[in-house]
């Protein structure tokens, strides 16, 4: 072949847009390029809230890395990456005995949960990261209602939910949980009164970060609905039987999910790289210090902004990252020099369930009806980007 | 008050055609009518393995007691029936220190969970009796499959599914989930292939007491989409893992669902009354031996047939006692004389699914199709008896 290898490590955010760039601007006797993902399609992680919550079948949440890519430009392979060599240039996957080799390689395999040393969250704790994970938190909570329901005790625990971590996802989350509940508990004949939902978060504020009028809007929306918020309240530990609190008060819930945070993918350590929070600290280029041919993108690399803080982890910055990598791989190919990335950040929107949002566009404030129409028309866009306008009328919902 | 005090236990078939049959035909002065139920609503025990297969919303297999009885003439007390004194004449309620009096009773209660003496049963098993039980066969068997995706080790005793007994419930049940299953694969994503759903009986056939060729029908239609049988294989114990068979192999899975049969109410055991297998064997007018004023309806009464074997309890049996007897109550409240109760079999179909299921009809035999259609005919024949033709247009799913 001969041809320069390009391997391309996960369909989320970053590497597809990796991946359409490439197959748009190279033609076929300039590259052989290789996508690696563990399952057969693209999940919309921004969207994952919603599935998780019962309000939107997962099916509208993922689009087929089949019907993305084109098949005589793009190998794919489905597979699960167990490692990479840096130096020998060859990446590790479960499925093959044969290791991957590339020429260059392009890393979006997305963050792990971040457990801040709590005990338990791992073996307890229900997680927001992957179609199946949030699959899993929709049939918990239903099958904790139905056993509820058929107990004599009625145990409080079953329908009690409890949500760790009061920022972007945990509130997402929280906000479509609540527009569900009325629903989940005609369903059940479970009076919504008995159903606590409560939202534990450590800072001292919901959304740390986010403008105080916003989080102020978001607060009240949230408890005129009945969600019970605990700041400034450390979780020390989820047990089989619920959470431990700071101080040692237990709350009881078979119904736990984590959402405290990410920190970057742990194969970037085992490679021997160096990390902060897991995370990789990449150059104008996106590429690992130290090497011309490893591009770390998505939530595992750290750029810092203006005022040398690290930019959090978004879908927004993933989808920058791959764009203008798949351009600067094709100049780099085609003997040019790469451009400088830079970050431009659009706005950050936060919904609050189907009918509300909060957010900042520009420089604006946004809340309520209008924030959430702007979400949707963020979440639409992405199925644009990636699949043009046949894909937003299949997957959008109207 | 002063009027005779007619005391109704259970709204199933029995219970609720007694009501019905009474309210059409006494005027307010003539009886003081009570019915006590668990629940507000009426469930359609014949519809039940449907919504535990998932493939029925139970609104549908549910009527509320409230649209169906006249409250001028009918007083409903929603509670759960502790015990009765029939020398007192008075029953105990859960939620009331008082117990209430009757000068009738009609006992409607409905059958338990017969275990055979197979340990584990009640605490390991789902059962198909009552809708909150079957809401938590469906939520149980989902909520594995979410387990199965998610986890790393992929034991197939999650979507492993066991059904004991294969009777009539059991088949039904079976041939559901097999419509099913293929939907619910897709929704998680799991190969159909890897799923088993083992139907076990003790009995040397199938759908023990059924014709032969109605049997070979139904065995070859669900092998054909996939079940397993073992027949002639006694149960020894349903644990927390699976089952324990005749012989010590074990079966593990991580849904089994029990429908071995069914005995008499134990409260009326508990009575003092004299049972076979907890129940009662009634006289010509449906009254517990020895007594003039306590009848006894639907799975819990004891009638022979012309062989002098006991009649299998069905719903056509309870629904045609309860007609009889709400015209036999008034013919005493009147002065007159009860008229002997005669059961008449009209037929006796069982679903293999939404498309096909076998019966015999009249004389006839039926299969396929043919006997699917008359299965949905007869369902819709029971909203038509309790609520008209609203109610069934209601309910039924054309």
């Amino acid at each position: 072949m001969g041809l320069p290898k390009i391997v391309v490590l996960g369909a989320g955010y970053g590497g597809l847009m990796t991946v359409l760039g490439l197959q748009k601007q190279l033609n076929h006797q300039e590259a052989e390029i290789t996508l690696v993902n563990l399952n057969p399609y693209h999940y919309v992680t921004t969207k994952l809230h919603e599935p998780a919550a019962g309000t939107l079948d997962p099916d509208y949440a993922r689009v087929s890395i089949d019907s993305l890519i084109n098949r005589d430009k793009v190998r794919f392979v489905q597979d699960k990456v167990t490692g990479f060599d840096p130096e020998k240039k060859q990446v590790h996957l479960e499925g093959s005995e044969e290791p991957l080799s590339y020429d260059y390689l392009v890393f979006g395999l997305g963050a792990e949960t971040e457990t801040f040393g709590t005990k338990g969250v791992l073996e307890n704790a229900l997680l927001i990261n992957s179609l199946n994970s949030v699959r899993m938190i929709r049939e918990r909570i239903e099958y904790n209602f139905s056993r509820y329901q058929m107990s004599e005790e009625k145990s409080d625990e079953l329908i009690t939910i409890v949500v760790g971590g009061a920022g972007f996802t945990g509130i997402e989350f929280v906000g479509e949980l609540v527009d569900r509940l009325p629903k989940l508990c005609r369903q059940f004949d479970i009076p919504r009164e008995k159903v606590r939902l409560v939202n534990i978060e450590a800072a001292p504020t919901v959304l740390p970060g986010f403008d105080k009028d916003l989080v102020d809007y978001a607060v009240k929306y949230l408890e005129d609905r009945g969600v019970e918020f605990r700041i400034s309240t450390p979780i020390e530990a989820v047990t089989p039987d619920g959470v431990v609190l700071k101080g040692g008060e237990e709350l009881k819930s078979a119904n736990v999910v984590w959402t405290c945070g990410v920190r970057g993918n742990s194969l970037l350590e085992k490679a021997g790289l160096e990390t902060m929070r897991g995370r990789v600290k990449v150059d104008e280029f996106l590429r690992a210090p130290g090497y011309e041919d490893l591009f770390i993108i998505g939530d595992n690399s750290l750029i810092l902004n203006d005022q040398e803080r690290p930019y959090p982890p978004t879908a927004q910055m993933a989808m920058q990252q791959g764009e203008a990598l798949a351009k600067n791989l094709t100049a780099i190919l085609r003997g040019g020099s790469p451009t400088s990335f830079r970050f431009q950040l659009k706005g950050t929107v936060a919904s609050l369930g189907k009918g509300s949002a909060i957010g900042i566009v520009g420089n604006r404030k946004v809340f309520g009806t209008q924030a959430s129409l702007i979400k949707r028309l963020i979440d639409w866009r992405w199925y644009y980007m990636v699949g043009g306008l046949p894909l937003v009328f299949k997957k959008a919902k109207f």
